[in-house]
């Protein structure tokens, strides 16, 4: 006979997902409706309504994605762009060179704009991009990078961009709900983000949203979106707000449920205050690993409080150290990626994990397992320095 | 202060989503591990497994792709169709009509096989079309159309395929788990269906399972895959069984608990048992609904047992009908789509809501509302009738 699965409980403190709230995994398991339901459509109006609130826009198409955030990204490069459209890309991280094998397999051409993993994307280069490209359309760049734990400068990104009549395209998968977006104050045209990261939500699903620059171009395409599943034209028919709702997929009902359980918790406790707990958490966490004589890979003014690069110690065993994390503390953090594999860890305090708790937690078992390993640390001063930050 | 979502307790016996079985719900909401977890990656290997016993199939490439069964057709069809293929669509209710965009959107041509809505597919014509187009190089088609509960010979068209050289993709949406499918023992080449119908899970995953042809077609594509989210080289890089486990994106890890209580489930009961539950229960329903006065759309040897279309009787308002079944008994039926729009229900019969408390509920439900409604039927005879089959 075959048995049920029952996960160990883990501490997640990688790149996400992150831990999600019991509240959330209790609503995840509310009994199915249908998706025409009207129960159902009543609870596709708050989410729409919570996610405008999280993305700070009144845009009308604002909806959740029913497929993980990669996805959500193929949705805004497929809807808008079109066969020969040249679009700048920037990359200083892994999702860069995602997002330029989306601008190709959508026919159009990828400007590479390319910064150092670890730094943020340099702002001067890109406008050096669009004055040596002037048929570009399209800007895309990552707001906070989930391989380098890197925040760009995203409001002065738009700004360029509109100043070149461009559209933008930014990924904020590991910022929504952890640091400031501001959809309309900042004029981006498309957005994507994830469940599994600041929400507090299960993975799988993947929040978008486009702007009214973004719909006229949707709305004025020549050549059809080369996906049907993501084809916001026929998206729309089922997520809009006016019109009898079209059916278009099964939308995953219970993902729907988290989702709307996530938000209204984010909402409740407020999205500064979200924010400032980021900051916070992040800011004694940091305080411990110093103390413990790590270092930070990234320099202070590009840090996303959210995730946190810490410096792999000389003649240290990466794999080890994390197995010996999960196996003996249940606690996950997550390796390098690219060009940081082997060379930094990354330690996530996103949503629901970013807590106290988890603080002391995670800096106890590194302290204890990096002694173990014969690493050259400071003991016994890292919870403390931590606890100063929240005194 | 925003509220919680708290759904009615419904019974789902429409096109699907069906019930969702407690056991079910409750893996759902187990808590989160990383999807990189060695404790996940043990759960993938067996969720794999599970779905080769579904599928009855050896197939390495067996999976659940990460979003609802729409992503699951255009998985198959964008892997499979390269820019100018030639591709025959059996279409003889919606899901052909999605087909044959998914074939357009992917550069191939599709020549239509159409056949009346309510009517199986005819091998001849299909037979006819391959003579008419030596070139054509795969027959796609609907097993069981969730919009017409018609079940097609996908065994004898296989056969057609293999005699013409071509392959296959077949949308097993709403059979698997409810009727017979054996994918190696019919050859089929490459299959899609979803979780949320027969195999008694959550809406929104897409099990999908790829034969050695298949494979073979799409390691020696010329062009890349279109979608970088559904692209099968890059997903078996996380998905395949023997090699080092490559990120590609976050599997929605939640999901995949349940679906693996979901096939654990299937298995305990055994697959011939479900197909022989199935068509008990389908014909309780049926004596009850004729017995009453009510009449089946599809002929007999067509009818799939977990989806019965049912005529609306003359001068029935369809959508009060529906509307006091949901209201007043938390009832859900389906309505018809497309050219049965107002002219047939669609009660659904699949995985755990294919039970006699659901049958008897529906009987009685329906005979109390038609009657208030000044429907001309039978009263106090439906269940008696579905009672007879039981003993």
């Amino acid at each position: 006979m075959s048995q049920s699965f029952h996960p160990s409980q883990r501490t997640l403190m990688g790149p996400g997902p992150s831990d999600v709230s019991p509240r959330v995994l209790e609503a995840l398991g509310r009994p199915t409706i249908g998706h025409l339901d009207p129960e159902f459509i009543g609870l596709m109006d708050e989410i729409k309504g919570l996610l405008q609130y999280a993305f700070k826009t009144e845009n009308e198409l604002t909806l959740p994605v029913s497929a993980p955030g990669s996805a959500g990204m193929e949705a805004c490069f497929v809807n808008l762009v079109s066969p020969g459209d040249k679009v700048i890309v920037c990359q200083n991280g892994v999702f860069g060179g995602r997002m330029k094998e989306n601008v190709e397999r959508a026919g159009g051409t990828a400007v590479m704009v390319e910064d150092e993993w670890g730094k943020p994307i340099d702002v001067n280069k890109v406008a050096d991009a669009f004055a040596q490209h002037p048929d570009v359309s399209i800007l895309a760049f990552v707001h906070a990078e989930t391989s380098t734990g890197v925040e760009s400068d995203a409001k002065a990104l738009c700004q360029l961009a509109r100043d070149n009549d461009a559209l933008t395209i930014v990924d904020t998968v590991t910022s929504l709900g952890g640091i400031e977006i501001d959809v309309d104050g900042w004029g981006i045209d498309a957005v994507y983000s994830g469940t599994q990261k600041c929400l507090s939500c299960v993975p799988g699903i993947s929040p978008v949203s486009f702007g009214p620059r973004a719909v006229e171009r949707i709305s004025s395409r020549e050549h059809k979106v080369q996906s049907w599943f993501l084809d916001m034209q026929l998206v729309m028919g089922y997520w809009g707000g006016n019109t009898k709702r079209a059916y278009h997929h099964t939308a995953p009902v219970n993902a729907m449920y988290a989702l709307h359980e996530a938000l209204v918790m984010l909402k409740d406790e407020g999205l500064e205050n979200a924010w400032q707990r980021h900051q916070l958490h992040h800011k004694a966490l940091v305080a411990g690993l110093e103390a413990m004589g790590l270092s930070m890979v990234v320099a202070v003014e590009s840090r996303l409080p959210q995730l946190n690069l810490i410096a792999i110690p000389e003649g240290v065993d990466d794999a080890v150290v994390r197995s010996e994390l999960l196996s003996r503390y249940n606690l996950e953090i997550g390796a390098g990626l690219g060009a940081l594999a082997g060379k930094a860890w990354r330690i996530g305090l996103m949503g629901h994990a970013c807590n106290q708790t988890n603080v002391l937690l995670c800096l106890s078992a590194l302290e204890s397992v990096l002694a173990a390993q014969g690493a050259a640390i400071n003991q016994g001063v890292a919870v403390p320095a931590a606890m100063a930050v929240y005194s």
